[in-house]
């Protein structure tokens, strides 16, 4: 029998590459997106899979029920880091409603698991909680509202902390996109001191933990809501991922180190957690 | 010099109750209020508080600004119980981003203390978390947002955990108004075995310990993000409060008890912890 699941985040960068890896897969993938998303992500997976969308709890209850998804990925999410407060009423809305928005139509069609997607930056400096911005504390806080529907609801839940991410494809503002841009051009760039560490995980690794942890919650009946690190274990400081890129770039790449100053708050020790 | 303060759910049961209450000890009080709050239950204090509304953040941050509190009494709540799903959008809207937006607007205004409103229902018959519902789960997740400006902005916090209050004008649709209703009329009312235990704290008692909070967190600044329970400390069950309620009345209530079942989840033992 086919696979099926509701995917959100999908026209994402790794919501996009997990259904695309799904796909091919065998899986039949439905993403719940937004009526006004760029769906310019999905080009390359035009006829693969469909798409859906909701304007109240009635309609999505309905749509799940049609669906009969036996796993939600649940990877959507509004990334607004270090915000200035007039994100708030954005981020609460993407990170905890439509998420609790989602489970609450999960009971009205039987389906019982979820892959729940979370953040490093729950964790500042820390292995208990310490949300770095307000954008980790809504992800923490859309994990006690997952404990409900799990304690009352008997909802199963895998939540996957990630980590940096990269890949070929990836045109998300990222530093290396900075980097590329520059390249060759005599143009410099001023980073911090850029000694705090971090994991970059490639993007095919991440993709592959969403189904790994499916495959554990599906057979692994007495896990009830739990929290995994995706991490590849390396945790370099940003000078020498910076070095190492500048070492494989076809052109040089001006960067001055120390040109200005650590954020507030910078996550200089992530700490990836062991089972 | 005057204490200045903010009370949100000034218009509530409690809200009004500790808005009355802070005035006679000579509080300055500025209820935040929705536009198109019912305010009946200002009319006592109409003349000794002040009340605002908001927009955006802006506009919040501003008032903020302009009133600079001491503290924020934070009470404002959906409670909306035993939910249906539709009622989602309200629930996170209340009872997570409407603090978190108060919380914002107080790192702007140099406002760092809050004491914020919890319920029993978070903790449903254990001392852990496993909330009732998700009303009580929305709780718990603004509990996590609070975290965040802590950790990040300095702000320090009580959390004051309420259980079932009573009070010589409450008109909110409990059981107590029901047998009220019924005295004398010779209709009855079916309830449960009614077996399960509760704690009924008086509201002069209540806003007491809001007041009692405040002065705990200004005297001891270790204090950083705390949660008391508000009990009277006297457990007893349902069917022994009725009983009690009919002994003083004047009139004659007829009630069947067992006569309709429990509710999913009914709060059996509510677990009073202490420090």
């Amino acid at each position: 029998m086919q696979k099926i699941c509701v995917i959100t985040g999908g026209t994402g960068y790794v919501g996009s590459h997990l259904a695309e890896y799904l796909v091919g897969q065998g899986w039949q993938c439905h993403l719940l997106v937004r009526e006004k998303s760029n769906l310019s992500m999905l080009a390359r997976l035009k006829g693969k899979v469909t798409t859906f969308s909701y304007r109240d709890q009635d309609e999505l209850n309905a749509a799940f029920r049609k669906i009969k998804p036996r796993v939600v990925f649940h990877l959507a999410a509004a990334v607004i880091t270090r915000n200035e407060g007039n994100h708030i009423p954005a981020l609460i809305q993407s990170n905890v409603l439509l998420g609790t928005q989602i489970l609450e139509a999960m009971t009205h069609a039987g389906c019982t698991l979820l892959i729940s997607t979370g953040t490093y930056w729950q964790s500042y400096n820390t292995e208990g909680y310490n949300p770095l911005d307000l954008y980790a504390a809504t992800k923490e806080a859309f994990e006690k509202i997952i404990q409900y529907y799990v304690d009352a609801h008997g909802l199963r839940a895998i939540t996957l902390r990630l980590f940096d991410i990269y890949g070929e494809d990836d045109v998300r503002p990222k530093l290396w996109n900075a980097l590329r841009e520059i390249a060759g051009t005599g143009r410099s760039i001023a980073l911090s001191p850029a000694e705090q560490r971090l994991d970059l995980t490639h993007i095919s690794d991440v993709v592959a933990a969403y189904e790994t942890a499916f495959c554990l919650l599906d057979e692994k009946e007495n896990i009830q809501n739990e929290v995994y690190d995706v991490s590849s274990g390396h945790f370099h400081t940003l000078r020498e991922w910076v070095n190492a890129f500048m070492q494989a770039a076809e052109k040089p790449i001006l960067v001055e180190f120390g040109g200005k100053p650590y954020r507030e708050r910078e996550m200089m020790q992530p700490v990836c957690r062991k089972w």
